[in-house]
């Protein structure tokens, strides 16, 4: 594999490329520019990336451009589809990275696609990293995300000053497809404490609780959680908007549940809030927050029969 | 209904009664014996009240003559039809409790209950609360509970400096029931919360992952709960100890649920974990801690067709 290069390593003056410039990725790839790297960007939607460009990044017409472009390319995108494309097509990632060069995937995706795509990039004699992040555009725009790495220890360490300019919880996980599970592991805690939230929710309201103050019996003690503390509040004065998206959320359950077969496991829990959230969705609530889980539960409490 | 007495208002000297002196009924009578309070107690095995005899406790011979003596009678037993037992049989606590005196349940049961209770000692002008706790046996010995509690808002007043003296965050919830109601939130978060911490460090551990330092990458976010900071760890050391025991989350549970169907709701996340914890009881580990879900999902992992 070709060596990794000291603009790498020392993270400062790196030529980054940039593909996936979403609400996460313009502040993330802000961060690296306000500390001094020079940037190559592409995006699906070209107006997306508008806030780099006027920050003096530069257009590249496709993925394999970027890559032709760059020391280390960071990409998050969507769905895992658009992953393997932006990696694997003709005009993909891999197309244009250079040996020795690093890509580094914080989408949310497979850990399967993440071992598959960097089996194909050690063919080339680059690297790759599966960097998936949790903390939301917030957590972005403060550069206070967790970062959670799979892939060689070398060319983890050599992104890691870049990466700390974006996050300040970084962990070395294991080898690729490492972060992408470590990822699953925070879904699959969190479709547990949604459930746990909005049916304690409903269960209130019905029993003719204030719920609010309810929470302050409980929110200190052995039910407390990051969604009772930040959920709640939203669902109780009917604010839906995302925070996280239903949609995404499925997405990742869907990627967990398929994971958890092939390693021979049953989830019966994150099934069920899969399957919850996919009827909300059809419901048409697929782009509100995955608080909207509290609504799901009320309409199964209006069904008939009930 | 009787009027309250000056010395149930004040706390300090109040005359008080003690029905169930397991783990946490020691603590939390002992507390109130040291702020003044003369106690008289019963239990149904005898031996279990010694450390409170031995701190000059009083004992008497039935949850009746424990409320002939008492100004306030606090009880805290095990399962619903104990709860019963002890206030309502010939010698229970009602057949003994004089007009304005305040009978206070500690125990976790059903809502319904309490306002049957509520509704008996009314009729011989007494007045009860129910007031289940959180915390377990360590809040109970520190006084650090959270005491939730349903009734009429005079008698919580009038308790409320004694119950100052088990607990550090007490809050009035509602009508007689509502304490009990308010505790059922508090479970039916739980029981989601382990659900999403099992299933994770499961899949964590299958997927080849160090579950420490997973949770390294995770506790912080969104996924961060009480749960995983407290009882993730003792999994990991297969430690299933309890703190809390499955079989008494097995009757909290059964008893949401039981409500939930009187108001008409449907809680699938709720039934799923009951469903989960029977079969670990029938697996022989009821008296194990609630963290030994994992245990029972491992064997799902493992079944044939698996």
């Amino acid at each position: 594999m070709g060596e990794l290069t000291a603009k790498q390593t020392s993270g400062q003056q790196a030529r980054i490329g940039w593909i996936g410039t979403g609400v996460m990725g313009v502040s993330m790839c802000g961060h690296l520019m306000d500390a001094g790297c020079a940037a190559t960007v592409f995006n699906r939607t070209r107006a997306k990336a508008q806030p780099l460009l006027d920050k003096g990044a530069a257009w590249a017409e496709s993925p394999r451009a970027v890559a032709q472009a760059s020391d280390v390319v960071f990409t998050i995108v969507g769905y895992p589809e658009d992953v393997r494309r932006v990696y694997l097509a003709e005009d993909g990632v891999l197309a244009g990275l250079r040996p020795g060069a690093i890509a580094v995937d914080m989408t949310t995706t497979s850990p399967s696609l993440a071992v598959e795509i960097d089996l194909a990039a050690r063919k080339i004699g680059a690297h790759t990293l599966d960097a998936p992040v949790s903390g939301g555009d917030v957590g972005a725009r403060n550069a206070a995300l967790s970062i959670m790495v799979g892939g060689e220890a070398e060319a983890f360490q050599a992104v890691r000053p870049l990466l700390e300019r974006m996050g300040r919880i970084i962990v070395h996980q294991g080898a690729a497809g490492a972060g992408q599970h470590t990822k699953m592991c925070n879904q699959i805690v969190i479709a547990g404490s949604m459930i746990g939230v909005c049916e304690s929710l409903l269960y209130a309201t019905r029993a003719g609780l204030d719920p609010e103050v309810m929470l302050q019996s409980i929110a200190k003690g052995a039910a407390g959680c990051w969604s009772l503390e930040n959920l709640a509040p939203r669902i109780l004065r009917g604010d839906f908007a995302p925070g996280f998206m239903i949609e995404h959320f499925i997405k990742d359950m869907g990627i967990a549940l398929d994971e958890a077969g092939r390693m021979g496991l049953v989830l019966p829990g994150l099934e069920l809030v899969r399957g919850l959230y996919a009827e909300s969705a059809r419901a048409g609530h697929g782009r509100q927050g995955t608080q909207a889980l509290f609504l799901a539960l009320q309409n199964l409490a209006a069904a008939p029969g009930n």
